[in-house]
């Protein structure tokens, strides 16, 4: 068996400030260090300029600090070069937090003030009093979605409370914004009560268009999604389960149409089968796949997924009966080389690190793979949002999110297996695909 | 006793749009015939320019509909003059509602996104699961206010359920992000349940640096926020009862100290013992005011304004024995002329339409007289949420609230009772004070 070397997996993103010497040669020469020291350049930009010298930021990836240390020792022996310092760009740029509620209208007059405030605000409440409806066309609530978190289960980080997640919910928030202009407002409720998140999600409801669930763990996860759909007329998603597995089938469409073969034929292999995996496994049984295989770890889990229709096993038998595996158990390296089998698709999902490398994968004769950069749930939640508000939808129906995995399959490029993040044309085609499929009878 | 006509109130704003001949002497004639028919004309804009015409938007202040009718009449009537149509403009300044969720970071590229999501955003979590503080340093949280209400007392419209009062909300917010820079979060609670208002803000109190609680009735609203506070580790306000009250403070500072009196030595009349009228006793109280007679026509609410202290009396009792009267009933007129005594300060604070006009109260010897529209409590709760949050305060305090209103009354022009509400600098001055006056000590 052949083992190539895993590119490794550069972690951390650093600014480094130097004081250049400006002449032809210097800047070549910093590269090349920084090359041999086996650190990436990124973004460069020149801060300021003196009579003879340069200030440049340049930004590199590389592995720790320890690595760090070794980059700058490397680059402070250059003669004509001096080091000024370390800048962390993620610290930078989460100063103050990365949101904020804006003012989508002027107010630089008293006429402004009393159109906005007292006493020209009285009319439109007496508007939405007599109809409620009008509320759609006179407030921001239609178009404002609650990112609800408990943080019990916060990226790959586990359960680190919701404070602690909130990054990754003004992450979303920016998202939502910069995709498809939805105003995300993350809630944090500090509480791994059921019966508390229903409560509190419930009686807040009426502030939003839409309820976005996010990093709560399994199992509380199913039954808050469930009962608060159940009890709510807007609309309920928890995105781990279900913005993750439209991805998941985007992929599998354009893999399965490369490969000449029919999705509903192939056999399913779920490793992991918390809020992502139950959440895939439920999405590609109602797109008509019938053998489903699941491992986990917990009998709950497994019980859940016979209950539904799968059958299930171990690792070793999902790996050896599936023709498309789906991990998303956050154990980095679960899938060894030996057991992939010729042919198959492999989708190590777990973020930041995969249950196998894909390039690994491949070598060990996988015939697709790929991880959680490709993978990413931030391709489909907001044009499903998005396209459910249009709708004025009550629900998240199956035949939505198919729709959406179909315009995410049809959007993808030669040579990739899902298009680009950030490219906003993708997000409208699911929007308007999703907002199409939305038939509330099957609410 | 001179009965001078009271001022109409112009009670809608609506815009002409006109099509006139682009002669000399034709707006004028447009701008006399407003005038007749009494329509009060605001900003005037060219909408569009013809070979021959102007297209013209004239904004106009008229009394109802019936008025429109007349107006709208009586234009059309002028030769070269074309009457287009009629605009709203505060139905169409609220389209889409007001505010927005915005991101404070660029999306443009791949190294963007690994900042600010994955897998960058997972260092953030960390540092914040180790040293939770650091939520006030890289998170949106400590500028994030929740304005809360459950809809039972807004505006002077009453009851009308939340969603129809969240014009009034996304307007207060608005007046935050323009005024202070403040991040407000309506949050609609459709429940007139003390023990859900407070276990359901309790539960999303980690979202947020501070609670503004808005609109919220009598007597609800005092339990609420007392066990709000109690209960929570961040500042808690109830707008209606304490923001008002620092406004009416500082006008009245401003007035007894042009009168050459001490406030203290005045004998204090509040007309209404709602969420503002025990909120003005409160804090005049806590100033230094020991007079203080009061009427309500519910007995708990003169039981309560007893048991603080005060003298329950009703309508009379206060206009007789009262310097300074603050009326806050949301009754129009109840203040007769006959009733007003000469020298006194009239405050007749109730929108949209004071208890008595403060020309009429002038023309019956008050000595100083203003209405709803002068004493507004956005002028403090922006400083007031700044200040505290600046401070990292754990609660609002009387010296803060003190502080506030002097802040006001320094900040005030000769002339006028209090500054202007879109004065940026008023709310900076309001902020500093109540930050330095923050003392944790008495929380």
């Amino acid at each position: 068996m052949l083992t190539t070397p895993v590119k490794p997996e550069q972690k951390i993103i650093r600014v480094l400030r130097l004081k250049v010497l400006d002449r032809p040669g210097y800047f070549g020469r910093i590269a090349s260090r920084l090359g041999e020291l086996k650190a990436n350049i990124g973004e460069i930009s020149i801060v300021s300029q003196g009579p003879d010298f340069i200030i440049r930021d340049i930004s590199v990836q590389i592995q720790d600090d320890k690595h760090l240390a070794v980059v700058v020792a490397g680059i402070d022996e250059i003669e004509g070069v001096q080091f000024e310092s370390v800048i962390d760009p993620v610290q930078t740029i989460h100063e103050g937090g990365k949101i904020a509620v804006r003012s989508r209208v002027k107010l630089e007059s008293l006429a402004d003030l009393r159109k906005i405030y007292t006493p020209g605000v009285a009319q439109i409440c007496k508007l939405i009093h007599k109809d409620i409806s009008l509320s759609r066309q006179y407030t921001a609530i239609p178009n404002t979605v609650a990112i609800v978190t408990n943080g019990t289960a916060i990226l790959g980080l586990g359960n680190i409370g919701p404070v602690a997640g909130m990054p990754v919910m003004e992450g979303k928030a920016v998202l939502y914004e910069q995709l498809v202009g939805i105003s995300a407002v993350p809630i944090l409720i500090d509480s791994a009560d059921i019966d508390e998140i229903v409560a509190t999600v419930k009686a807040i409801a009426p502030t939003f268009g839409a309820i976005h669930l996010e990093d709560i763990a399994a199992p509380e996860c199913f039954e808050v999604e469930r009962r608060l759909q159940e009890e709510l007329s807007i609309p309920v998603l928890h995105d781990d389960q279900h913005a993750t597995a439209v991805v998941v089938l985007a992929a599998l469409l354009t893999i399965t149409q490369r490969m000449g073969i029919e999705l509903t034929e192939c056999s399913l292999g779920v490793i992991g089968l918390g809020a992502a995996g139950a959440g895939i496994g439920q999405l590609l049984q109602a797109f008509g796949v019938k053998k489903l295989f699941g491992a986990d770890l917990r009998q709950d889990a497994l019980d859940r997924w016979k209950s539904r229709g799968g059958t299930p096993t171990d690792l070793t038998g999902v790996m050896k009966n599936a023709d498309v595996i789906v991990a998303t158990t956050g154990v980095p390296g679960l899938i060894k080389p030996e057991m992939v089998r010729e042919g198959q698709v492999i989708l190590a999902i777990s973020n930041p690190d995969p249950e196998i490398d894909p390039e690994l994968a491949i070598t060990c004769g996988a015939r697709y793979a790929a991880d959680g950069r490709t993978i990413n749930n931030a391709l489909s939640y907001p044009g499903l949002f998005r396209g459910a508000i249009m709708a004025n939808a009550r629900c998240f129906t199956n035949s939505m999110k198919i729709a959406a995995a179909h315009a995410i399959a049809g959007q993808t490029k030669m040579d990739n297996l899902v298009p680009s993040i950030l490219d906003r044309e993708v997000h409208q085609h699911v929007a308007d695909a999703v907002a199409l499929a939305c038939a509330d009878h099957e609410c």
